[in-house]
């Protein structure tokens, strides 16, 4: 046993918007120790981000601001043309926004991590990553960024001073250079719930190994809206029980 | 001459959205105090937001957040049916989103005007603005509210520990018991500078008796997105300091 | 047995957005006459309204333009302060698009019934009222203009030269003086399915009493939002088949 | 003198929405023979449609939908990933949105020209082309695409059996392929009026030869929202009328 072992675990909440529930929130927040939640632009509204810092204050869970592109109708997953400083911007609106709910809620902001589209962007383009890596250190210097495992992110974060996140992805299967498979291609996914639990205990006992250095998991994305989610946490909560790998937030 | 009398001048500024311009910002800042800046749900974007919040840093301004109603094509002037819950949720979206800024920027968020039908609706209505004032007093205790004199908001400012700024209009008429003549009336509007700058005085001076009760004005509005603004507003501090009453902001 | 008996039955459909899937519209398509279909303010995106329409057509079922206030986020239950010229200018629009996309699929647009705050509204203030039935009959005299049975809103149907379609609520209790009783009283929400279909065949042979006449009922609406909506339609088709009286749309 | 030789001249109109005014749509409209209206996406909304097409039908101004991408902060320049499927549901909302004012004014909907980076993209991507032309052709096929000279877009609006008409910028250079300089080149931008009425003249007399075909202008965009804007339009038309070039709109 390695007492040493331990690893957060994440998940995007907070996406219901006005009439429109989204996502288990309330059973997904009882098996994960991070909510990412979402700010209003892709998705979620005032009201929905109020009620899920009430229940991840209730269940103890940290809480980090999710920002996206302002696009509702594409959930944030539609790329968009805008410039680094425009980019900049949106994430400080965002973050701001949640912020003062946890304030009011009086609970700490803990971490950010961009959104669909913008975090596929920012995985892989520094310019990106250094403006949001640069407005967040600006911001709070205290904050924690969580981006991919060995991205972009994750450089111009510790380049800004702050505190780094790795994620990794349980339920999609990685290339041997460390990066994910595409989901176009067959295999990407994973969505038996035992292989899913068994692919955390890897990421989180061997690591990945991306642009030849070795990369430690520190938190891992269980995706909360489909019909398995709970399951297939549930799932990686005994795996890495089951190694002792003590499940814990990326709070400091 | 009597050395105690000052007040603070406000514009609501930062009204531009994207590709479209609107207001005189440069030319209105470097005429008053208090900047009430748009939070981007009537008016205003994060962009937006950045730059009049660093224009205002380079004026030595005091920086406020102007909340309205997620209505951009109305301006923020329709009202709509919300819950005070709701309407404490919006108020506390976009103050965070503004203090994000300014935090970015190292500056002080100093106070916090509603704009528009929210602006009427939190003088009048007593459940409005006690949602408002209370969720202001949890988020940061040490905030200026600003509203209408003798008004509803500044009573529940007062109630929830803020520190309140009692609004005047100098190009408004008012009627005998302190309240704004509508807009529909004749002679509601001043227009002509001089009478503008005349009636500053008179409301700082002898200040507003409303229900029985002396208000002192703390605040002028200069409105600033109309072709006399700047005119008006440089007759106003004519007026003001040729009565010696000294012009300087909300900030504690 | 009376040959001449018979409603069309309506529902709200295609009220998904993006990623947000809401309703039943599958289900309900099947047991319905006439479906009206949001349009993009309140409810719906472009795409939802293509598949709603080419549903709708493979079910045969009549289509209709569902058009309310701009406010997605209240789900355009929300009132709003708008001029009746700007609820004209909003209804066009709306309808227009849809329209567009019957038009691609090459099926009828029959009817526009105003949702929400809007039917509220229009159903009571008679400026709102006339201001959509006259902008509907201009842009075509063809149209079936359905409103609450005896409103303001059939009245300026009817005197726009617009065939008028008088609507009745199965699941919602009548006070003797013909109009709903409101939401806030208990027994004005009719949950049990017999209950409904009994209500729904009451409405049709008796029509209702208002301002001392008596109005037919030429449509029934049916909600697909909740669990039990899908059960309510089937007892009002049973019920309704039970008493004889003839299913079809009002498209003449 | 060439009888035969006549041209169209369009502009983009219909851009402002609610409070935010933008361009000069009373002096270009009496410039020009087509306008471009925005149809509420990237710029416009229902109100301002209802006028600009009553502006337009009082000029005898020919009327084309604009439509962009739902961005109204970007004004539809920003590009955005959406499926050719969604860029076609999108186009059909529009046009048709659009279609419900000229129907209500009793006005032709003539033609139909995408704006910013969907004009922009339409030009180089055949699928998109596609999409939208198709869609067009069922919705209207009388209706006249309008898109760059010898793009994808006229490619594809030929295919599916609609009338094109092939667009000239005379305020930009082109390259010896035929193809627009782009802006970010020194030159690629025409300031000087003389020089863009003399760009006018040569685009209509000589066309543009593109994969070594020639082409023939058939429309001139004039852009209405810079200083010059109304200069620039009056120096065009003085320059083609010296030539004894008709300008006359793209109407059949």
């Amino acid at each position: 046993m390695d007492p040493s072992l331990s690893v957060d675990l994440n998940c995007d909440l907070g996406e219901s918007f006005g009439r429109y529930q989204l996502g288990q929130d309330a059973e997904m927040m009882a098996l994960i120790t991070s909510a990412n939640i979402a700010c209003g632009f892709h998705a979620g509204d005032p009201s929905v981000m109020a009620d899920t810092v009430a229940l991840a204050k209730r269940h103890n869970v940290s809480i980090g601001a999710h920002p996206g592109y302002l696009d509702l109708q594409g959930f944030g997953r539609r790329a968009m043309s805008l410039s680094a400083l425009e980019i900049a911007h949106f994430v400080c609106y965002q973050v701001g926004a949640l912020a003062a709910f946890t304030q009011v809620a009086d609970v700490a902001l803990v971490h950010v991590k961009p959104h669909g589209a913008l975090y596929n962007l920012a995985s892989k383009d520094p310019e990106t990553a250094r403006a949001i890596a640069q407005v967040l250190a600006k911001y709070d210097p205290e904050l924690v960024l969580v981006g991919l495992a060995g991205s972009a992110l994750i450089h111009a974060g510790a380049a800004a001073g702050l505190r780094v996140a790795q994620e990794g992805f349980p339920d999609r299967a990685y290339l041997p250079d460390g990066s994910l498979m595409p989901r176009s291609q067959p295999g990407a996914l994973i969505a038996e719930p035992k292989a899913v639990g068994e692919n955390a205990v890897r990421l989180v006992k061997e690591g990945l190994t991306k642009d030849n250095q070795q990369v430690k998991i520190d938190t891992l994305c269980l995706h909360g809206d489909h019909p398995e989610a709970v399951k297939n946490a549930k799932e990686v909560r005994m795996a890495l029980e089951a190694e002792r790998i003590e499940i814990r937030s990326i709070a400091p």
